[in-house]
């Protein structure tokens, strides 16, 4: 793969330059440039690919194709969990991922994903733009010469495919199963044989015997891939991954190069597209959820004490990198505002939902 | 107040237009607008004004200016209320504001606020963005010659400050409440003396003694209007606008003149409001309940038989308007899209925070 060059398309022609002066507002009368995006799936991927091209279309669209980018999905300029180091290296202009891919690079990355008992989509947005999340992701991110921005959310991803039911911890032991990030340590502490799987070879997996069992993102998108075709046994709720924010790192010269102008719809064309994107999973999941029951699939839910299991497994995962400063300053800011949304939550927005529920099914 | 000019400022002088056919994005390469902005409540008002001022900036910064959004409180150019015919007529160019404030233009606009019994913040983008319901709002607004766009969300909103104890339905018996919307008329029909009053307004009329108890918006946004010196009673959940949404109408010529890619950015810019806005309030509502409380404030709960009482009365409410087309289609859209994403949320993102409550308590 070549080396973008970036820059050159970005140049202006004498003329050109010297037309533009005389106009109101002359950074817009640059020449276009293409900025190439890799991601971590296969084009069309259900959520997480939709989520990747609504952010190029959206950035395209609003700087009508000055910055135009052009998305390549997983293995065709580098591999699924690649991304992260070509962009970092500049071999190409941004990626859009799910940061916890890159726990090798610094475990902080997990609370720009999610993490285990951690925060919901709404509870992540709360974080990220008004508690301080977004800077803390930039300050983690410049480190390898990146610039973050959630860009979608999958919502609460749930407890996922089995080829059996789980009825006690015990049932975890030696399961061959899919689940990457904090979620995955977790179960391999609860002895789980975890393996970390890109999206678009779960199904070869699965459907091959390699692993016994999976999660992705929710009914919408797994139905795509057609796990029910293997197994029929899924859990709805899941504790892994509560709210999954999927991300686009730029690589800080690139994005550094752009206009205020255009570097401000990149962040406004990201948030909106978290937004889109975790509205996308919370009003289709509902209906596949129902398609999928209909071809057979048992919708579950984990008993309490495999919850507690659950829960004991991922503190202390979650503690284990607290001697990393960085990692402590993120987990610190990320729990402290979970924590106070949620107990407003609770007693609010909650609190309605629960009176809701108990009204409309009393009248 | 003048009629806007606003095509006379878009006009391209000769040269420049004619330097402009030699860029890249000619469509760019137009002179600087102004577009002026109506709003329904003063200037620094928490969460509301918050939200039409994170708009203005977002467009006027995408557009590096070109679009310059000038933002004019309530009463400076025409009064609360008065924003809507304002820039239906053309007077204005955009409002930002609350549409259930416009009842009395079509019924139909309570469903892109809130109304008793309806939709969370989150249930809103589910419906509006993925399942229909921006299409609806602008089939709605064009009668008006608007196009509309949400552009905040208040998330729920508290039952509210009441200078008594609210133990049964009786109680609201003769009360003077500010509460506007279907959410007044139900109150009405409890017994209450409903008045609608703008924001601005509502302290000087509860100081008064002119209303004995009122709705704002939450927490930090009623903490700044002070009502808490006035009233200690302040009930954390309310039935009546789970997931307000705030709104921009823009005149629908004005719309139609901007470029696509401005357009692009007004629709991007509300979008990424809506959801900066919605985590406004939940970020900030705990905290600033917090600090009421340690003003003596009293946080409660309505018992389940008045939540009860609300539910039958919001019922008939709902159902007033249902002999006209557009609010029965606007209704039955809204009311299907609801109950397909909190069957959903129901066994899964809510699971989720139940295990997760049961199981923090626990460790």
């Amino acid at each position: 793969m070549d080396r973008r060059s970036f820059l050159k398309k970005s140049a202006l022609g004498g003329s050109a330059a010297a037309a533009a002066s005389t106009l109101a507002a002359p950074l817009y009368a640059q020449g276009n440039r293409t900025l190439t995006m890799v991601t971590s799936v296969p084009d069309g991927f259900a959520i997480f690919d939709d989520a990747a091209q609504l952010a190029a279309d959206y950035i395209t669209e609003m700087t009508d194709g000055q910055v135009t980018i052009q998305k390549n999905p997983a293995g065709s300029l580098v591999g699924a969990f690649e991304v992260f180091d070509a962009v970092s290296a500049g071999q190409a202009d941004l990626y859009h991922s799910a940061d916890y891919y890159f726990l090798n690079q610094h475990p902080g990355f997990a609370f720009f994903t999610a993490v285990p008992f951690g925060m919901t989509g709404q509870e992540m947005a709360n974080w990220y733009y008004q508690r301080g999340g977004h800077e803390l992701h930039n300050e983690l991110a410049s480190l390898f010469n990146l610039k973050s921005f959630l860009a979608g959310n999958t919502a609460m991803q749930p407890g996922g495919w089995f080829n059996r039911e789980i009825t006690s911890a015990s049932d975890l032991q030696g399961l061959r199963f899919r689940m990457p990030g904090q979620g995955g340590q977790v179960l391999s502490r609860l002895g789980a044989s975890v393996q970390n799987i890109p999206g678009g070879e779960i199904y070869q997996a699965l459907s091959s015997g390699a692993i016994e069992g999976a999660e992705w993102i929710g009914p919408y998108a797994d139905e795509r891939l057609g796990f029910q075709e293997i197994t029929k046994i899924y859990y709805t709720a899941g504790f892994h991954e509560p709210g999954s924010a999927l991300t686009i790192g730029m690589n800080l010269d690139v994005f550094n190069s752009l206009t205020a102008a255009q570097q401000k719809i990149v962040e406004v064309a990201c948030a909106a597209v978290h937004q889109h994107n975790l509205s996308l999973s919370l009003a289709e999941n509902g209906a596949a959820l129902q398609r999928l029951q209909d071809q057979g699939v048992q919708a579950k839910q984990f008993p309490d004490d495999v919850w507690d299991a659950f829960g004991r497994a991922s503190a202390e995962v979650r503690e284990e990198n607290m001697s990393d400063e960085l990692y402590a300053k993120i987990a610190n800011s990320y729990f402290e505002s979970m924590n106070e949304s949620a107990s407003w939550a609770d007693i609010a927005d909650n609190e309605y939902v629960r009176q809701r529920n108990r009204v409309n099914a009393s009248m």
